[in-house]
């Protein structure tokens, strides 16, 4: 690092690259970076080159004198890297599409995190972030993986607890979008307040305090169904119940509706998805124009539009974090990482989402204690839903896929619960290698997906 | 104990007092009975004394000089007691008429132990268990409590952890049912197997090996589904899915059903309820017909009759578990009482269900160890749920109470929940002390149950 | 708070507190007190006004109108204030000289808080704190505790754990001096190295990082034996097993010194017990002459005299951590704090020694996880001796005190451990009114101390 | 097995054999034997004779058609074997005077099972232990470990925890003791007692309960200091504190004088070395004289002499569990097996000696949950202990070696702990082949044990 930080993105054809590429310029003065490799693959040429050329501009633009390097080769790319960021979507879009319409057509919510979606998206993304991993500790062994790839949680489990590579730190948006909007519901500013977050991601909670002390939970619950109330946007803005809430003492983040609420959740999720359908196919038109306006020669900034999707403040999360390890900066942050006791009802090498103190040596969990008995028996539960998830992704076991199933709480359990699970085995056939045996037994029973729409990809060779 | 043994039965008018007496009579060899006293309140005065008259005969008809005493008056039956079991209703039918048909009327399972009515039945329980316990303390300090009322395990965990009396067991049938049943599915006798069970009242599995330590579990659940495969009757016999089942290495009690195929079970619970009404209303045929037995001054058996009922084996549990003391046998018996680190996932201070030595000092939990992840994380939950339910049984704190349905994953979150448990609330009031000031709130509001044969139980005064 | 900062310290007749005026006036900028209550015991009149009218002269030659109060009347002082600083001896240096004198009658480490006399202050000290405790539940209910009284962390467990009051930190000054003094050994400024400290007070460990994130720990081990080591002046400096502690890839503290060395330790100090009697007598030669300074109406300053003492850096530690509350500063300080899971192997409610965020909330301590198994060994077994201590303290149960003897590791088992206890019961008989039926017993049994010292001490009603 | 029982004694020629045959011909109807092996190495190939011959005499004597081979060849002992028991000692007596001397030469404990003797016999039988199991691994994986061989309890955590076989489980003879001498002493037989022992080999707890489940711990407390109060023959009996043991509310094992009176103890055994030198040199004696007895080839039975010994009730022990395992006994006995929560303040994996229910399937602990602070102290101190021990054996890594002998609390820490190890280390040379660069290092500094006795057994190669 000592001439210069080479950062490497992997799925570096995304449209969210050029937020990452103004974080980084925005921090230039403390982050001196000297190259930037952007890979993807060859499905994903197209957009990288867009994109790409769209960042050098950038650089150029901000008077920056940045190798920006566009490439196929992963492994070329990985070469020294000093930070490693991950941004990519195994199958993209088309496999989202059918993360979502597969439960929604058997009733269930259909989310490409959460859910039934959201375990498939793990056993697509495990054996690739494996082989990155490998790579990694054969090209760059000193090098810090950031990263930001869904489930983030599971991910980062994954690679720290399974494939044993440390130096991992796992980021998502959602704890940065309840700090950017919640203050000033009580008429305060973020500096003003103290934000302590604790769970795993997607299912965290947080407090807040103010400079005197003060506990101010409760005064930020009162706000939490305002117009800002500090959810994603691509969240439905159910209505939160506050009883319970405020019951709780601690604010839930945006994706406990579909805990809190679930019956109104799921319903309006089937309603949109027989009036629009789902929200992939929504964001693949956003990111088609997306790419139209990048391919503007004369684009060099990062343009407004960008920010409707819900990944808003990704770049934010992710450059704080590579600045307070390469700065030695001893900064609290919200990050995945190991709990080693930091949330006493969750097992000691589990990842947890948690405020902690990110150094050159990564990241440390502030200590958070004991969850009262809701919460923790929710967490405990949800924790234990992942492992399943990882088990069934390593080892490729369908029994495991079903134990996984039976305890997510968002998929039924029973007749519906079994179909959903076996058509997404047979929809996502290309990107699941590891559960190869199972998928051929499915199909020569004769499963296949029932959605008219999933049916098309997959004839189309998706 | 030196001149004979003296046993309390509150609840003693129960239907189920003649099962209780065979169980002491067929073992007054070794627990040598003085005196016994059935406890009823005025509301079952009438099936006290048909049924306790009955009991009389019993005793006769065996040949035992044993003084049966029928009371009304429960202090004066405590003092000096040896043992007190319990097996009381509070609100007695109708009230599981309404835990029944309220939620069932928003589309949920309706059960007395499990979901929304088990969580009431708990609410109604416990201030009577209090003052149970108040008395003991006072009438007869060195007493055992043998606790058979349900749900058993909250009961138990309150009387333990929560009062302090640690002179007390929870006793279950479902064990002994599966223990009688599943030998002969594999060709062995009970005698040739060894069982182990753990987990938490009517949430439990169990292990089972034969003499030469090889592990039979996977054999027995290939004979989960067959007529008898060691279910309860009272609860409906959906096929188990058995990949699912088999993955987990573990025999599941009949009670899991619920969790494992939940749409199979509420679509059967709601299609039955159209079709029949509730369980508690066939419950009260039956009753009413036992009774009618009952009362002929020729009967001095326990009729046959009443084996049909769900509860069957339940003092054989009692008796065994009652002379294991008495005898200090140092006996392996299925029991409810204190975990101390026995199953490594739950609190050290939880009531659990687990094989035990029972010996004259009472109850003490072979170690079980872990379990694996998907079973850790259904326990974990579903004894933070308990917890709930007894803290806001305790306290009468309406949050505490939308927590518990919140976390318990046969209550749907959302609309259909708060209306299921708003209209439990005003539909129990009578029985509900602890909770009059929410209660007051919700009928204020106009809260009201929306089943019309609850409404006309509520308008007859209970 | 809101007009200024009142500040109570209790024990302000200590030769210490011109160092605490100097770490206030440095810091008013950041601290703006309005008030300082310096609070002392008859015993103690005559330094309270020595000392209390150096302070004033300090405030005033530092140009700060800040009303500095001299009182015995500890409940005057106490309301509403805002911080309460302990820093009282329970006897005073004779107290101290019995500490050290009785066990080394015997053989065994003399030392004031560690071993025997660790024990015995602690039990003098427990009751002490409780009626402050008493009084500040009262007087100022939101003012914070700031402990600096030996043995700090048992002081600090009782009143957290035991006593119930939640806004309390404890203090020593050992983790300030290794980080004032080891950075220089390798070359560094304390600022681009990054300690971590983690154990119980007087038995912690740390290990540095340098801002590239590589450990540096073994580096300055290899500097421990030096002249200035970071070991505290009042230690022996017998030369630490450099193998042993590499192996353990952390620095020990000082005071690690007894444990590992306990043969050399203990040799040297009877030695010098012989020689020079014990280091409270030089204590006290040293505080007489810094009285005699302190007379001197010239004097507006710390002098330089003080710093000689083994208590150097205390106030550092005091002010930087008042002033990271009341400014909210977020600040990683070394502070004795709940556990909470921190440190794996120690019970949950434990208080520790641990680097930890400090913000107007309080302290929360960065989780530290596992320590390997000697060194895990060693903590459980300290720490479950301090509790024994505190048990002992609080109920005035010899058998109990015979425990905490027992299972301390710089106290022989056996007859001369059994003699030590008896003979420092009876010599401290004046501070220890909870073991008053024990005391008798022994005086009625004749046992009284041998040594001679301790004899006139007693002689003169102390 | 079901042709008849295949046992294998490795050690087979030791002086303890006759009650191991005596105690399988009183149980040969519960126990079909077909063959014992009788396995020995080339240097005990003189005894494995002598006492073979006897073994032999015995079967016939008792008119059972057994056959009983002598080998040298353990690989042709073990193949198809059904249980292994252990029982041999490495470096023979010779070793043992070493553990004892050197130790005692610095003024310490020599003791061979606890102190620096009882770490190095561990160092020198862990690499016995695994070629023995490497072995069973190949030649009868079906088999049990029956495991004497002290220090019992490391070696059977190496055995399961390290080596990864299950069906091992670790005897001692001294709860045996216990249970053998203490009910007399209150009046009582032993059926009429419930005893619950917890701990780690050597050093446990016990409490016990008469048949009306009261503790009567303390009545036998009482009586511990009698003159058959239940400690082995072989440690010195020093009175107990009662005062300290009574506020323990538990018995402990005899071993503990070595903690709880450890001046008294470590007084006596130098004392009794200078007279009588140690006790390994005294029970050479014994054996050679018993040896001459079992030569008699008219002697067919257990000769009385042989219970003079320390090890009496070892083939209790060994006889009973093998027997409940081939018998599903289902029976409650004390045995070395995982903790896997049993004793809450020590780690899952552990083994510790417990109170545990033996069947087909091995032993299961009962749960015996917290023990107060003094005792989870020491426990977890020893605990750590047998871990350093562990890992520096199979390691063969000083430094941890180094950690054992500190956190030790049997041996002084500093010189003379350093002299006692680093002269240990070059007199065992022969039987640490981990530690061959270790002792190279320490020779080339000149380092050769002080003891006369020792330098000649050396000096005779051993």
């Amino acid at each position: 690092m000592k001439d210069g930080i080479k950062i490497v993105t992997i799925g570096g054809g995304s449209s969210y690259t050029p937020e990452l590429m103004e974080g980084f310029i925005k921090r230039y003065h403390e982050l001196p970076i000297k190259e930037i490799w952007l890979v993807d693959i060859e499905d994903g040429r197209e957009k990288l080159e867009i994109v790409g050329e769209l960042a050098k501009r950038m650089w150029k633009a901000a008077g920056y004198d940045i190798k920006v390097n566009l490439t196929l080769n992963r492994r070329d790319a990985l070469k020294d890297a000093d930070f490693v960021t991950t941004q990519f979507r195994v199958g993209l879009l088309p496999a989202r599409i059918k993360d979502e319409r597969i439960p929604l057509y058997y009733g269930m919510l259909g989310q490409e995190t959460n859910g039934a979606g959201g375990i498939f998206k793990a056993f697509r993304t495990i054996p690739v972030i494996k082989s990155i991993v490998d790579d990694m500790r054969e090209l760059c062994p000193n090098a810090w993986l950031i990263n930001f790839t869904n489930p983030s949680g599971m991910i980062t489990e994954t690679v720290i607890k399974h494939f044993g590579w440390k130096r991992c730190i796992g980021l998502c948006n959602v704890p940065e979008i309840s700090m950017k909007h919640e203050p000033k519901n009580i008429g305060k500013t973020r500096a003003e307040l103290n934000y302590r977050f604790a769970g795993i991601n997607h299912f965290h909670w947080h407090k807040v305090f103010d400079n005197a002390g003060n506990d101010v939970t409760a005064q930020i619950i009162n706000h939490l169904n305002d117009a800002d109330g500090g959810t994603p946007k691509n969240i439905f803005q159910a209505k939160f119940p506050l009883d319970l809430i405020q019951s709780t003492k601690l604010l839930p983040c945006g994706y406990h509706r579909y805990y809190y609420l679930a019956t109104e959740m799921v319903n309006h999720a089937v309603e949109e998805f027989k009036r629009h359908g789902t929200r992939a196919e929504q964001v693949k038109a956003t990111e088609d124009s997306l790419f139209e306006l990048y391919k503007n020669p004369d684009l060099n900034v990062k343009p407004k539009e960008l920010e409707k999707r819900g990944g808003t403040y990704y770049s934010d999360a992710a450059c704080e974090c590579i600045s307070a390890i390469y700065n030695d900066k001893r900064q609290l942050l919200v990050v995945n990482t190991r709990n080693k006791g930091a949330i006493s009802c969750l097992p000691y090498d589990s990842i947890v989402e948690i405020s902690s103190l990110v150094s050159a040596t990564g990241a440390e969990p502030l200590t958070w204690g004991n969850f009262d008995a809701h919460e923790r028996g929710w967490l405990q539960l949800m924790k234990a839903m992942e492992e399943c998830v990882i088990d069934a992704a390593l080892t490729g076991d369908y029994s495991m896929a079903l134990k996984a199933f039976n305890i997510n709480p968002l998929i039924e359990n029973g007749t519906n619960g079994i179909n959903t699970i076996n058509e997404l085995f047979v929809a996502h056939e290309k990107y699941l290698p590891q559960f190869a045996d199972t998928i051929k037994i499915l199909k020569d029973k004769g499963i296949s997906p029932q959605d008219e729409v999933v049916r098309e990809i997959i004839a189309n060779g998706n």
